[in-house]
């Protein structure tokens, strides 16, 4: 992979990488707040819910779904505290949907250790996801507001929805570009998007539900079409999850939908045995990774990302300059040249 | 199995078996609207999603659930409809959990024909119970009670530890009867309890909601029990699960319990390995039916069984007679009665 940035915005320092710093700096104190629900939440009687559960949440990941709730109630200017417990249930869902994804995937790694559901069973990582869902639906009445219920109970449809499509799609090459899209806008940009917009709803801003929704989404799909890209750059260590894990499930991700509309007929055959599992040897994924090189798949994937990030950036244009609205800035640059 | 009746209630007609029939024409009208709502929320544009949900519904099933609301209703005399969207979110967590169940268990069969996740995957059956789950929490978003909001989401998160804690008691032959009581009270009863108790809160009768919880805990409790004594007895037709399959999986249920604590050393070793899977075969099964009658624990557990069905009874024995609570009663007397 190439090193050289490409910013989405032009102006300022292009020599320097974007990060989630900002946006970590602006919501480390609340965050510690939304840390404690989620570890005073995932309690229970029984102890292999919170073993399994903690095994998952305090092994990483960045948060940075229940960060971005934070990062637009700031944003708003919301005074109050009611989003730490929904930030909380934000992460519930997503923690929910990574337990039972890696049962779906038989993963290997999430995040750079050995899935749970390895080390757990598949048995207990369903159960605890569904645990975990069930705790974020009773945050969320706690908190007591039917439109955030509303708009996380609906995400939650539409995440499974899109994980559905997915497995429908999965081994099939002739998946279109727009079908993809719309398998990554419900399975990881419904969350992006509900996570943004809850915030406007506990700050009574009704005026800007839809802004942040867009911002979350478009930032969802960017965040998503890298992730796509770096399965087949990253080496292991960097990436926290197995390389060419996608293609040897037979995951027809965008960087493989580029290259196998542009690959000869040869090509096309290639990729269609490889999808069906028939060609996933190492050597395979090497001349793979070369043909993905060859018709430019990976950067037009992440030139693909740097439109929706632009989209999310233009979709706050209008609320004041300040370090909420750079922080969310960043946050989608970071997103993108990850994959640079 | 004996065929001797043992009704409840002892005055009446000993030789009739009690049946749902009464709760079933009570309740007809209103059950075609409920399954109005279940046929029609559980669409979607991915079709994979009604497809196999439309396997388990379409494929029988009792409806008890539902049913349960829709007769708890009629007995507090309400005249609304709420009830119905509601009923439907109910039955949708209980299809979740099934699909959820099979995929945990690996089961073969349930309601007579093969599971769902043997013809469709496990990985479809798990993301299809998150789908139905979420929009059993958009239904319930909808009628847009907090309290039945509240009362859905902890019976959820309640059956998932139950569940877990079931997991964990897997395979153990030294589990208590406590324990195996809080399991099924978690893992089964708790939503027969939330069915009942909704209506007194759609009903706007507050001061009802601890009776209707009490029936329905107590009505779980005495079908999960005789549910779990049936598997020891019935034929494959019969109970549309492969019998013995508690034996083979390990599960620790009160029939063994109560053999293995009455059992000879020899015998608590036969129970031991049985339930670690050493001894698990035809003739093993055999042997473990003749030691669960020559130690009368079957028809013991039943009797238990007979005891929660009399606590069932004794909570709704405030409410004036009529067409609904005799149903209710029947229901309870059904569900025991199926033991014998």
């Amino acid at each position: 992979m190439s090193a050289t940035i490409y910013p989405i915005t032009d102006g300022g320092e292009p020599e320097r990488q974007p990060t989630l710093e900002p946006m970590l700096a602006l919501t480390a104190n609340e965050m510690n707040r939304v840390n404690s629900v989620i570890l005073d939440r995932m309690q229970s009687k029984i102890p292999l819910i919170p073993e399994l559960a903690g095994y998952l949440i305090a092994g990483g990941g960045k948060r940075i779904r229940p960060m971005l709730t934070l990062a637009c109630a700031r944003l708003l200017d919301y005074p109050g505290d009611r989003h730490h417990k929904l930030a909380a249930a934000v992460e519930f869902i997503h923690t929910a949907t990574l337990l039972h994804d890696d049962v779906v995937d038989g993963s290997d790694m999430r995040r750079g250790k050995t899935a749970a559901n390895l080390i757990f069973g598949n048995p207990a990582a369903v159960l605890v996801g569904d645990f975990l869902f069930s705790r974020s639906f009773e945050l969320m009445v706690e908190d007591g507001s039917l439109k955030v219920l509303k708009i996380l109970s609906n995400a939650s449809a539409v995440i499974a929805e899109g994980e559905v499509d997915q497995l429908t799609a999965q081994r099939q090459i002739a998946t279109s570009e727009e079908k993809y899209l719309d398998i990554i806008g419900a399975k990881t940009a419904a969350l992006f998007a509900a996570a943004c917009k809850i915030s406007a709803v506990v700050a009574e801003r009704e005026s800007d539900e839809s802004a942040l929704d867009t911002y979350g989404r478009n930032l969802g799909i960017a965040f998503q079409l890298v992730d796509d890209a770096i399965d087949y750059a990253s080496d292991d260590d960097t990436m926290g999850k197995s390389q060419g894990d996608d293609f040897r499930d037979g995951k027809v991700t965008l960087p493989i939908i580029l290259a196998h509309s542009r690959g000869s007929d040869d090509e096309k055959t290639f990729w269609r045995d490889a999808m069906m599992g028939r060609r996933v040897s190492d050597e395979d994924l090497v001349y793979a990774k070369q043909l993905l090189r060859q018709h430019n798949a990976i950067n037009d994937t992440i030139e693909r990302a740097r439109h929706f990030g632009q989209r999310a950036i233009d979709a706050i244009a209008h609320f004041p300059a300040g370090d909420a609205k750079s922080s969310l800035i960043e946050a989608v640059e970071f997103a993108v040249a990850r994959g640079y």
